[in-house]
């Protein structure tokens, strides 16, 4: 890459699961959307034909009228090709297919344990990382052995446990996850205030947080904008609306596999006074199953949506057809900002605007002081020129630590499950899942819901689980 | 306060030390000229006629015309007065005066000790500290009992101690300390960058760096302008300025008490690799006396002033003259910003824009894990509404921690020394500095030295110490 | 001193409080009956006069025949006499009179506040805590000067603050603090043993124990004798004497000031799970107010006895009669062992056999991980060759943490309070106490105590609380 | 197993590696010589046969009328069933055979580099760990899964990275690593004290030693026999004996793989100051290549022998031939001390007398408090009914820690390497350790010699190597 005036031209992005059709065409259109940089993108997919599509698509992109920033997009045939020379590595696969995915939400039903989402936490969770888990490991190792210096970005899921395995490998690795999940709060919570307080028009960006917990179940223990504490506006908002939960006008959980009525966070922050900062759905996954999952009806009443694989399986055939049509020149993406931040923090990282993020990395510097230094956790964090500072987030609360523990221990479980193919160790964690644990589930249906969810995805794991 | 739209009104300050005729007055204009807060400022000083005179001097300044923040000033009788109701506590106070800091200077001169300032390491800081605490055990016992919730920043050196004394004595306290040192190295790597790279004007707050250390001993770590590392560009400029030293062409270090050719700086960076980012003076003051102070001979070698008292008490005339002239009307203060960022970080405070500034707390979240969590340390640190989050600024490496513990291990034995009126324990904190440990000075000179630089300053002293 | 074959002569014990009438008797024939140790004993205390008669006793019991032992006793007119060349330093003072005492344990009686001891924790143990910390700033700053490199023994309470000070102070110092609670508990749950088991005779040495806590309110997490586990051997003793609480046949609570029915220990046992390691009268004054000392009727159920200062004083005219009739050579004190482990443990630090016993150190080590490095806590250690060995007793379960935590804190804060003559951080100090905490009694109510006790207490009080 | 009185019946030992021509037998008559223990002992190994013979060596020994423990040995045919009911596990095996640990000690002579043991530090160290770390894995497993709450014994090397294993697979295990080596220094230490000061007859036991460090380069902070302090004693020593080294009249250095004239540990010492305590064979492999083992020459110079594999093949000939003539009964194993604690641990562990001796475990307690918390680490410890209690070592001079640090780091990599099957790990590995470290061989070269060692040890390695 190199330096003129106030931009970077030359930069060289490898993009890990380039034939992606979402998150790779909202990278196109923001890097297209920017002004300060320019370079190659060089996509690499186990599926080269569509990371062949992917770069057709990416070119047409760039060759918009209206792009600012001017990309040359390629598809690579190894990630040695794709990794080689790369000054950032962005990463966002699939694990597996929708098949697996089935299995690994729905199995869990046969014993009472419902997921909304079942590709973070919960058995669900788990096994998909199972399956995550060695092809991080190979990630890894190519960085490490290719693209040693360059900045990574994760996008996959589960966000906790596939950084921890890119820092497992390769230690020295300047690897950090990224979701949009906070900012999703970040919005609620400018609804709110906008409703509370009277003002309107204000960007979520205005609402400062200060970020604690894990991917998919992190905590604001502050909150304010334009200077008023968003906590007591917070608590009034709920007072008025806890029973009926919210919804925008243009949204409605019953209608989304992602929406949700927010009746969930409403209901922790009442119950820990901290600001639970995801969807409902991801929430719901790391509470004990009798509180926010115990049945289909209970779900209903808390006002969030059960993933339906099946509702995947068709938003998929569409991607897939808009990807031809996209590829054939037929249908033309916009130039919309995506909502993601991932071309801002490589700017920072550039040293091109200094930025606050929230970002999941390994606690090593004690960013969350009763947490693990070994678990990754999700909390501010400084970026600028070639660095990531944690901001010190500051200790958990004991009821809230007392959440998240059970999760980080089995982050540690999984892991040195996959790495040893050691089904016992996913007993161990299923026992230890709040989904789980005290459910008077029996230990012999575990183990057996444990082998029947392993064969279901015995295709995508290592010989060594055979 | 009252929030009201983009501002804050009704906001009270209680300024100690407020007959201060230099920062008060910088902070009367730096408020005049911010819109978005106005309040009243209650100065308290021990010299209540000084206090008087700048409530007049003050009430002046909010009424000029073009001052856009409004702000009504009045002395206080009592602390008690200056502080109920306060929301933000600014303290900046002169421990004694220019005679006990003539014996603080100059006194040690006897062993071949000589100090460039002498108000915060070395045998000079030490003693100024000793009268220092007493008066910040009270200052904290007040804001303790009378506005325990507001935000203390202090501007009275020496900074480490006076931070942390005021936790000691209160643990609850939001307190910090604010020092300017760290600017002017950011100033003098603008200048550096500019003159390498062909940029010009650029604004200091863009040399973007990471701060650790100990106040006045501070080191960036990393430092970036515009994208570039500033690192080995810095390492050129001094190629090709270590001899001569770098002078801006309206400075000159042998006109100045306070200007210096940076060649210690330079120095130091050629030997430990990261940058020292405070002036010369007070660097070379930490290091060990025969590199940089070894006889006045060496000071002017690597160009840089040592304090004159005398040059202090002339400059006190002329204050004392200026604030005659501006009490009587004779004088206005022009609205210019003082280079000072306490306004900002208030109005960071109140939420009103985060900033990330270097800051001087105790290293409690481990901000840089290998000092104790005792020590009051120097980095960065993200502001926002009513918080302060350490930004994890990293280890020091172990030759540079090996330089700044001695001096942390010091402020211990200070305090305690402060505490217990104990001769003793300062003796020995005079043996592990480093302007006199390994300078074949005596045991019993040293004890006499301080006997002597306690009876000079016993003025001040509880009577503890008779 | 020097070593002979296996033993070691002149050694040099300085005996602060050497006009003790216990402990000082034990010392002189714990010594005399030791063969492997001769040498000195230096007695002082400010009443010269009992220092005097001591060493008349002394060197009486040095005399006897059966005396295998030999020292010579003098009494020393200064700190400093008794401290220069001393090995061993053993502190044993009574701080204040029982009129001072008397206020100590009353006074809160006023507030509901009732205390069994009223020398360790609550507010009596506070007061008196107020007027140890400077005799131990004075005593301390004497060994640095006079015998830095001694082995020091602190018998005198409150135990942790005593040797809080002493560290504080010179943190150098090789002090550590005995006490014999843990002892009792050892001989009680022996008996248990026996009891249960059909074992008799044993030794209580043989209960091995893991140590933890804080002095007066320290926790067994594991107890064995002859590999028997004694923790449900303890719990079907409890299931069959919880009621009726377990005495000695020789042994009455009703009639002494000491002695207990272990009701308060067995109970923490069933509510915690671990063994409560003290005298019934010291655990109960940890746990808030309305649990063990609501009111006289409630200790009464408990069958333990409230201290009476009345005995005391009686009890000490006694001592002082038998203190006269000792040195006219009236009476001689017998050759037993006292019971204590001092001689044992300065023989291990000599090096003629290394032990393992429990001693009071500051938490440096991280002997009790899950409490503060600065706190003084109670566990075993392993004593050698002029070293002392923290064994790591492992982190206490949340609920006990929980319990000793604020005392922690109260130490922190009442060392704090006694340096800076600050009566309102006494005041913080006693809102924080268990006894007083949650208890409905007004903060005035407490401010007003704080004051009235300090006052009573006056006499032995620096002047900065004038 | 069932305590009666002072002993324990009916205990249950599972000895994996039973086959063992050398520490099995140990075993057998350690526990022939201890009378309060009785019970079964359960031998497997994966040459079933070899278990089969010692079963009947062992009952035979048993069998003696001076044995006056009785026990029954049995070969077992599965880790299953020699662990299930087992109170104690021991584990001594040898991971691969003689032809593999040729590779291992002398391969890397190509690149100069020379190794004296070439199984616990240095290139062959790390393969050997390779091989071994996978039976750890099944080994660890099978403990978890059939005796979870028994008490582990190690024996085999690497230490370290067994122990370190153990935990990994099974954080609960109760697993430690016992080695002599400790106890030879402690038996020289003897010698040097008896030679110097006059004493004779004494017991090594009589040697108390501060432990810290990690398996095989282990120092003592501090030693004293008889109350006196062994440094300036050991100092005194090597100023007359560094040169010629020292032996006992009956061993000599030249004669044996194992013996030292411990030439490099007094060089050691007069470094760093601090006794390091293992053979010299041992110590040479963890410093730089370029210091003891440079070359044979140098090797002779510093008087310690290089293992030969010749001669171990040899000796395992020998072993062999006695094994048969063992079986037969043609040969009866003498009643003699092995000289090894394993026996005093075990009783130590079911509560009949408590011991303090060095262990290698997991750094958890902080036992040495600048090593990271996951290095297993050689520390004293006290052991005790069914606990083993770290004792707090202290922390390691700067020197060094400098020294063990890049193999506890190494520790990490090959762990992570033997899990992953990852190459270039080992790699990484072998750059950091000291004897290549700076040794100007090409990385090209430290590759290839990974590859070739790694293709020697193949038949011994899990799939994913392949």
């Amino acid at each position: 890459m190199k330096y003129k005036d106030h931009s970077v031209t030359d930069l060289q992005i490898a993009y890990i699961g380039g034939g992606s059709r979402g998150w790779a065409w909202n990278l196109m259109t923001d890097l297209a959307m920017e002004s300060q940089l320019s370079g190659t993108v060089s996509l690499y997919d186990i599926d080269h034909q569509a990371a062949e599509n992917n770069a057709i698509i990416g070119n047409r992109v760039s060759a918009m009228e209206n792009a600012v920033g001017k990309w040359s997009y390629k598809a690579a045939g190894s990630l040695k090709e794709a990794l080689t020379g790369a000054d950032f590595v962005i990463i966002s696969i699939l694990p597996g297919t929708f098949d697996e995915m089935a299995s690994d939400v729905h199995l869990p039903e046969r014993l009472g344990v419902y997921q909304s989402v079942g590709d973070t936490a919960g058995p669900g969770g788990m096994i998909r990382a199972l399956r995550t888990i060695p092809m991080f490991v190979t990630i890894a190792q190519a960085i490490r052995d290719f693209a040693p210096t360059a900045w990574v970005i994760n996008y996959t899921n589960p966000m906790s446990l596939c950084v921890k395995t890119l820092y497992c490998v390769f230690p020295q690795i300047k690897a950090f996850g990224c979701c949009h999940e906070v900012f999703g709060t970040q919005k609620f919570l400018r609804d709110v205030f906008e409703a509370e307080c009277g003002f309107s028009g204000l960007d979520w960006h205005d609402i400062h947080v200060n970020v604690m917990g894990i991917n998919h179940f992190t905590w604001f223990s502050s909150a304010s904008c334009q200077g008023r504490d968003l906590f007591p506006i917070y608590e009034k908002f709920i007072g008025s609306h806890y029973e009926s939960g919210y919804e925008k006008p243009d949204e409605n959980w019953m209608n989304s596999s992602f929406a949700c009525a927010h009746r969930v966070k409403m209901d922790l922050f009442k119950r820990f006074g901290y600001i639970a900062a995801a969807g409902d759905r991801h929430l719901a996954e790391f509470m004990p199953s009798d509180e926010y999952l115990n049945d289909p009806e209970t779900v209903r009443r808390w006002k969030f949506g059960l993933t339906t694989v099946d509702w995947r399986k068709k938003d998929l055939q569409k991607r897939l057809a808009r990807s031809v049509r996209l590829t054939k020149g037929e249908e033309t993406l916009p130039l919309e900002p995506s909502g993601e931040e991932g071309v801002l923090l490589i700017k920072a990282l550039l040293g091109l605007g200094r930025q606050v993020s929230n970002v999941n990395i390994p606690n090593t510097a004690g960013q969350i002081p009763n947490l693990p230094a070994s678990a990754v956790v999700e909390t501010n964090a400084l970026f600028d020129k070639d660095h990531i500072y944690p901001v010190a987030a500051g200790a958990l609360p004991a009821s809230i630590r007392a959440l998240i523990l059970p999760h980080v221990e089995n982050h540690e479980r999984i892991l040195k499950a996959a790495l040893l193919c050691d089904r016992e160790m996913v007993v161990e964690a299923f026992l230890h899942d709040p989904l789980i644990r005290g459910q008077h589930i029996k230990e012999t249906d575990v183990r057996a819901l444990v082998t029947d969810m392993i064969h279901n995805t015995m295709a995508y794991l290592p010989k060594g689980w055979q």
